[in-house]
């Protein structure tokens, strides 16, 4: 066409390239996109017979432009559009016509709004046709976004060290040494030994004595003992798990179930890892249900001896941490029988092997071999036959053996005694989470460093873009960073709580760990597998480390509780509180403050409220938190209802709980929601740096925004919220996350990651 | 208490014992709990004031009762309780009193209304009390749950196995030979060696040129090529994308867009592998991307040849399967230069080594290296320096170079020449998601047999219940089973549709293989995510197999096109669907259209069909997929709408794509959506066994359903569902859980996975 001497003779009819460009060039060419054109031909009244024919001639499928030709149409269009003022096709086709020298006839500009017509006719997606000729380097929304600094990246990393910062400074300073360089996992026996290894550098340096007393070459600080946890997670996690089955899981159980006895023959060698030991409680068939253990501990008073046996293959000790090579003892949870009477669960120091590493006579122990992840930690399953040991062995704090061999304990009822031997070991439950959250740090900060380096695509003949400028890419990670800070300061105030319990409020406090532990590691879980996905194929390679982030954590929702049994956990203690009220009334009281829970809830149905869509209502934080707390009460009530419900229509108990077990998990999570916001807003509350608070407030509104936007199926069926809002806040989120977008890396600059531990080179260089 | 001679003096006391008992006995004993009881006492009359100060001492905190007699009162308290008919601990008490010989005097009876008003009052919990004295093995309905079979096995997997059956079988036969018996991978050389072995093995079984021509040695059969992958998958999945990367992928390309030279020349020695091969597209810089490659190939005409080079570090060609050790031969995407202009993507077969594997002249060739998962192939980046290949290399069938040295091709335009290319090479989003689906098919099994056996809690004193019976472990397991079967349905209508391909229709196809692509595989790592959960501890351990299943397959969503990216496509695909649709209107239509299209959904939402709750009415699939239908209709229209004000605003095209990118990724699932319930509808209605059935109608309205529920907020926002209608789904789908419950194992089973593929130990013994 562009070379044909007809087109040369009648320069006018250049005005039809562009959009004969477009159609031919589009990647499906259709006979209704033929036939529109043909329409529109046949309507321009001032084409010629000649020229009418020339131009329907030009669209014959059967002799469609070469490359070549279409490319060199290109070119001329591309130098015409640079040169236009207009935004359509016709407008550039009307300059294309001045270039050619041609006059350009008073019929083709009162055809324009025709031709305009055509193009919204072929529909939308040829508005973008004339962007294709705009030269590039344009700039767009999406090209403008780019990383900025609105508040001092310094600052915000003192407010997240808190009054920690000394400890963490300190374990960086260790854990970027090199003795400290990743070795390769492959290698199970190496990997184990390594790991071992930079425990014993981590003792040397009194991390692992942290929590216990001086006396036992410890600083009684426990903040610094989750501090440390909480930094070692940066580098690798079989390390941590190894650290914290040592001076945790076995130092602790030593320390809390034990007496002063115990704590002087063992604790100080545990803090220096001369005394590697593991913490045998779960067993084949029972992990969850503690209580159901079968390992039995019997009592011999003739020689004053606990016997020490493995019923059968089922109850042996399983996936216990240092078992399969370095456990040189275990506190052992068995069931303590007194003259063949059951007195249900307590713990025993069992000898497992001696210093020279071999086995103790009636102990076997099988490797667990490999796992998905943290295999530089060595679990094992140990079985017990007849191991007899000396009754001083019993940590006896809570469950004792009186000197003429009677039981004996400051808690009678068997029950109470467990769940506070449960209750002193609630550590564990938080610096899982804690350690989790720093695998999420790292895993984030991989993920947005390298999306914002990352170019993929951008607008036809300008330069591509940052793949994080990209909404899909906000969506899945902006969130994801919102929830990040906002557990940060939850598992900070879930540590205060612990460190400062007095002993009425440990059943709050159980709940609040059990709870959290629950919510943050699936938040682990989820994050990691959005940041592997986000980094495509680099996130897949092991270098970049997303891997062992993933693989090793992916257990943290199992450890230390299964995350759904905790989460009925924390619903049970939330019905218990809720029976508390309850026994104060009587009971039509109940029943009065059941309808009085229904009468509130119905008054805060506001019907202005809950269509209004205001941004500073969205934002305002006495917003977010009521809808939070309405959430959760009503959930509560709810459940309570539907159980007793359940039960007075004579439903087992064991039943009930079961139909309505789904809905008790909505309980646990509901609460935990409400106090993660809760903490986070008390946050930016009290902080004092301008720069930190404004972009923490945003965070937070993105937390607040985001979970109500998952949850928004139930605020809608309640009737809190129309559809109208929920809309207007799906709206905000995504601005929020385009504001988010632009401070993401400095935010994650802030968690002030050592590149030694990040060590990715998609982000860190080879 | 019980051993008090008072109270044997006053046997009719022994009616307070079960409530006593149960306060002490609680984990918690509250100070309102013993003013509730105290208040009891103080409200019955009939008590001398003896009785009433002896009954009152025995509330003291300060002098509880010991362990040893906590459980003497329980003992005895238990033995009246199997004696008792009534339900309440006063009922237990009167019977106490009775066995203690006692007169239960007139004034216990009349108080129990009073009795038992103090168990409400101390909350629904007590109520439970009474079941702890039930002696073990009471039937509850957690109980009764158990493995059903109400439908014939072999009959499912016929269904299931379909046309294929007799080459699955085949498959089957071969890798359970004990040549396949697993290897460790930790060893990488020795890993990748094993899997090159086995796809030889595989070559020789004639399973590898399945699909090509039968001049080239293979069987022209497509289908059984997809079934073979499919059935490869329930064994080492590094095997099965090794497999498909010779075969699939390097052969394919060869056949697809090569010419008959090309055929003749490497075909056969690709289907024996005797010619193992790459595809070699992605480069560091370039993934989603394509078109955006780098690597040149620069046509000299003087020679004849091609010369390939990689223009800098981050153009070498990435991630390449093959590459490391094994490929002699590339697939290599290029862009084809002649005369100085780029004439945009080709594909020229390169050879990197001679047959005794030494590297040819300006190739380098460096390891991936240690990978999540997959570490079975042999991963490599490939560097062209001055590569030069004859042009008679340049894979011809799509842009080819005549004698003359002039580009010639079939396809004019560029662009679709481009995703005409690419568009043959959609084979590789039917395998993949087929491959995930099949680690489903085997995560399921294993994850659902197994809670099926694994025990843990239960009532009182009754057996431990398997934890497949908790709604919650249903709520996680059954939809995913449902999706399983829901995706079986869909993807083998994909292939039908893809192998019965007119010209016409491959637009819809590669439509639809993108989003079912992105659908199934975010299901497969959704479903071995919960499927790790699920068994706990067991399921991180290698042996189990959950473990690599997952991360062998985590890359799936980023094989073959990123699912973000791919869902985005599938947007666009059907947002030019609506735009054929447009191209018959005139500017006033289009707007009419939409109009129309409003009034339409208006006219849908029918107010007592918005709040229809009747189980007849939701389990109707007329109702499930109108309601699916409506909702792909409506979110294309809106993205539409949305798209074109944007535009007509003047956004540039790429800024309202981006801005609209999280609602297009909605178009493409609620398009995914509305078709696997179409086709899994259409399998319900065609199936004549009865049994067979009845349980997929269950899953189908399962699926239905469930997916309803995850989109529930945007149903409610729209007015589609009012919260009435939402909550009964979601009570029909625990029903519908609980129903399909038992028969999970024959489901599973029916996928008949031979043993030895599935070796987790905890489901097939060691």
């Amino acid at each position: 066409m562009l070379h044909s001497p007809y087109l040369q003779a009648n320069p006018s009819l250049h005005v039809f390239l562009p959009l004969f460009y477009t159609v031919w060039s589009d990647a499906i060419l259709t006979p209704s996109e033929i036939a529109t054109i043909e329409g529109l031909i046949n309507s321009q009244g001032w084409l010629t017979k000649s020229e009418h024919d020339f131009l329907v001639s030009q669209l014959n499928p059967a002799a469609p432009p070469t490359a070549d030709e279409l490319m060199e149409w290109k070119d001329e269009i591309k130098n015409a559009a640079e040169l236009t003022i207009g935004k359509t096709l016709v407008d550039i086709g009307i300059k294309l016509v001045e270039l050619k020298g041609g006059n350009v006839p008073v019929e083709v500009l009162k055809a324009k709004p025709s031709l305009a017509n055509i193009e919204a006719t072929l529909g939308f997606i040829s508005h973008e046709a004339t962007f294709n000729f705009q030269s590039g380097g344009r700039s767009t929304v999406t090209h403008q976004q780019t990383t900025q600094k609105t508040f001092d990246v310094n600052a915000m990393t003192r407010l997240l060290d808190g009054k920690n910062a000394a400890t963490i400074r300190k374990v960086k300073t260790i854990i970027t040494d090199p003795e400290f360089q990743y070795v390769d996992p492959s290698n199970l026996d190496a990997y184990r030994e390594r790991v071992l290894d930079w425990c014993r550098l981590l003792a040397g340096q009194g991390f692992g004595a942290m929590a216990y007393p001086k006396e036992y070459g410890g600083q009684g600080d426990m903040a610094a003992y989750f501090a440390i946890m909480e930094t070692l997670s940066y580098h690798d996690l079989s390390m941590v798990i190894k650290f914290g089955v040592q001076f945790g899981l076995w130092g602790m159980s030593v320390y809390f179930l034990g007496t002063e006895k115990h704590h002087k023959k063992y604790l100080k060698d545990i803090g220096t890892l001369d005394l590697p030991g593991c913490f045998a409680m779960t067993e084949t068939h029972h992990g969850s249900n503690v209580k159901g253990i079968e390992t039995t501990a019997t009592y011999q008073h003739a020689t004053k001896t606990l016997v020490i046996n493995t019923p059968h293959a089922f109850a042996k000790k399983d996936y216990i941490g240092n078992a399969a090579k370095h456990g040189q003892m275990a506190t052992v949870f068995v069931k303590l029988i007194i003259d063949g009477k059951d007195y249900g669960v307590s713990a025993v120091v069992v000898p497992l092997r001696d210093k020279k590493g071999n086995t103790m006579p009636g102990i076997t122990i099988e490797d667990c071999g490999r796992k998905m992840g943290l295999n530089g930690v060595d679990n094992g399953k140990i079985e017990f036959k007849n191991v007899i040991v000396p009754v001083e062995n019993l940590l006896d704090r809570f469950a004792g053996i009186t000197d003429d061999g009677k039981f004996t304990s400051p808690i009678a009822s068997d029950n109470r005694r467990f769940f506070t031997m449960l209750g002193t070991l609630v550590g564990g439950r938080i610096g899982i989470p804690r350690s989790g959250l720093s695998a999420v740090k790292s895993g984030l900060t991989i993920a947005i460093k390298y999306s914002d380096q990352r170019k993929q695509f951008g607008p036809e003949g300008a330069p591509e873009v940052p793949i994080l400028n990209y909404r899909t890419h906000q969506r899945r990670l902006m969130p994801l960073l919102a929830n990040a800070y906002a557990l940060h300061f939850s598992l900070q105030y879930l540590t205060d709580r612990f460190i400062n319990r007095t002993e009425e409020e440990m059943q709050e406090i159980e709940a609040l760990a059990a709870g959290l532990k629950a919510f943050a590691t699936w938040n682990t879980t989820a994050t990691l597998q959005e940041c592997r996905e986000s980094c495509g194929g680099k996130g897949y390679l092991s270098e970049n480390r997303i891997d062992d982030l993933k693989n090793d954590t992916d257990i943290y929702t199992t450890f230390e509780g299964d995350n759904t049994v905790l989460m009925q956990l924390v619903a049970k203690s939330r019905l218990t509180e809720f029976k508390q009220e309850f026994a104060r009334m009587d009971f039509f009281g109940i029943l009065g403050y059941v309808a009085e829970q229904a009468a509130t809830s119905i008054s805060e149905l506001n019907p202005i409220t809950v269509r209004n869509t205001d941004e500073e209502h969205l934002l305002d934080p006495t917003f977010q938190l009521d809808a939070f707390k309405y959430r959760e009460r009503d959930i509560l009530t709810s459940a309570a209802k539907r159980l007793k419900r359940h039960i007075s229509e004579g439903m087992d108990s064991f039943d009930a709980f079961n139909v309505a077990q789904h809905h008790l998990v909505q309980v646990g999570f509901a609460y935990i929601e409400r106090m993660v916001l809760e903490k986070f807003i008390e946050q930016v509350n009290q902080t004092t740096d301008a720069g930190c608070k404004a972009i923490l407030k945003k965070l937070c509104d993105l937390f607040a925004l985001s979970q109500i936007d998952k949850n928004k199926g139930w605020y809608l069926e309640q009737g809190y919220m129309e559809g109208v809002k929920t809309k207007a806040i799906r709206k905000l989120m995504n601005q929020l996350c385009w504001d988010i977008r632009q401070e993401a890396v400095p935010l994650v600059d802030a968690f002030a990651i050592p590149d030694s531990c990040l060590a990715a080179p998609i982000v860190v260089g080879k």
